[in-house]
């Protein structure tokens, strides 16, 4: 059961997260099992070479990781991210950058996600992360 | 294009790695995707309270990437692993451990891929790791 | 402060972990900052080559790390792996392999530790390794 | 032996990396085992509540890594990111961010290097990452 759905999390994101938000990206699906997020590159994601930084790239693992657990989770929730593993595998082709977050693990203290970022391609796998939260005690 | 196939795998392992063939598992899928090996847990394999151990697990992925790997390259390649990361996100229940490998990159220097462990069930997802192996020059 | 010393984490070890028990490593130094330990190699732990194997050592790192966070908590505490993160950076020479972790973060739900691993020569690093812990709430 | 000293590596990130250049760090230190950062942080790298963002802290680690493997390579190398494991072990307090890159090995094809993040004090340890670089070959 979601507690949040993409116009609550996109609020939320605005309230709190204006830096997220600056990114440019839209939430494009959502479910109980994932959230797909695109990202129109601009000059500002950009490496020489015109394609989307790494950077860019582990920002956006763990933004989509965030949103999938805090729509588990409700906006009460603080969670903390405490690790990212990002394999960096192909270059990303000039286009937007499609970002996908799946649970792996949403326990009561720690959630863990998988995210794929590529290209328009199914093929097209860009990076692959793995990213972890701490969830907070229940008040 | 696969140059090797289950059989030449098995014989390729008992004649060179006698350890990974004395734990005990089964390929029982092979394509260019991805490979699928199953683990009939012996004591050897437990911890105290009948549950696979990590080091098991770890071990597992471990073969299960270099398995893929090698049925492309196939039997003259020397890859060795530069990285192994495991998140263990669920305790496994009793019974086989089955263990599923995908290429996220199979490029000229490097290759990575992407490990599930479980059970039987298909949510019952134990462990999720990535693998890299560094692919030796061509001779 | 420390609530276990090498002889109460050897009995520790001998009582729950035989298997640990069972790699034959000696624990050679221990203070609030790390411990380390000595594996001499024996056939067991061998790749063909005559190096320590892969499994070994990612064995060894956990086994390191939980070795550590248990002489803070104490002997009641049941702390699991929940990530491991191993680069393996250089083929073991012969010999003994000095292992050495040290706490990254001890925090009251989760614990970090660095792991090293190498031969006798300081600058002989193998692999290195990462690994975090889940601390079960205080009862 | 190092190619290039730190004005050499201040020149060669204005001229190909204005974004790197643009958060704003000083080189502090440079010999052939590590690289010192540091990144006096302001609003634009600042999370609500004041502290450095994850983001940010990823962006650093890689740098760093990155500027000691250039060191070593010289202007040439065209070095990139094969991965990246960070993890976050305390909120960075308030005040400069230091960053300190050290080589776990630099190989013809790998380089690995270790990455600590932290403020002031000895043991405010924020952050600690893994970078891997694939080097490409020699031409």
């Amino acid at each position: 059961m979601l507690r949040m759905d993409i116009p609550a999390l996109e609020r939320f994101l605005a309230d709190n997260f204006p830096q997220a938000e600056a990114l440019g990206f839209q939430m494009t699906a959502l479910d109980e099992e994932h959230i797909a997020l695109s990202l129109t590159t601009s000059a500002a994601h950009l490496r020489p070479g015109g394609t989307v930084s790494g950077p860019v790239m582990m920002t956006m693992a763990d933004t989509a990781a965030y949103l999938i657990i805090l729509a588990h989770l409700g906006p009460v929730a603080l969670a903390v991210t405490t690790n990212l593993n990002i394999h960096f595998v192909r270059k990303p082709a000039p286009g937007p950058l499609h970002v996908t977050a799946r649970l792996l693990k949403l326990g009561k203290r720690i959630a863990v996600a998988e995210v794929r970022l590529g290209g328009e391609q199914a093929d097209a796998l860009c990076a692959h992360a793995t990213v972890t939260y701490s969830i907070p005690p229940q008040r």
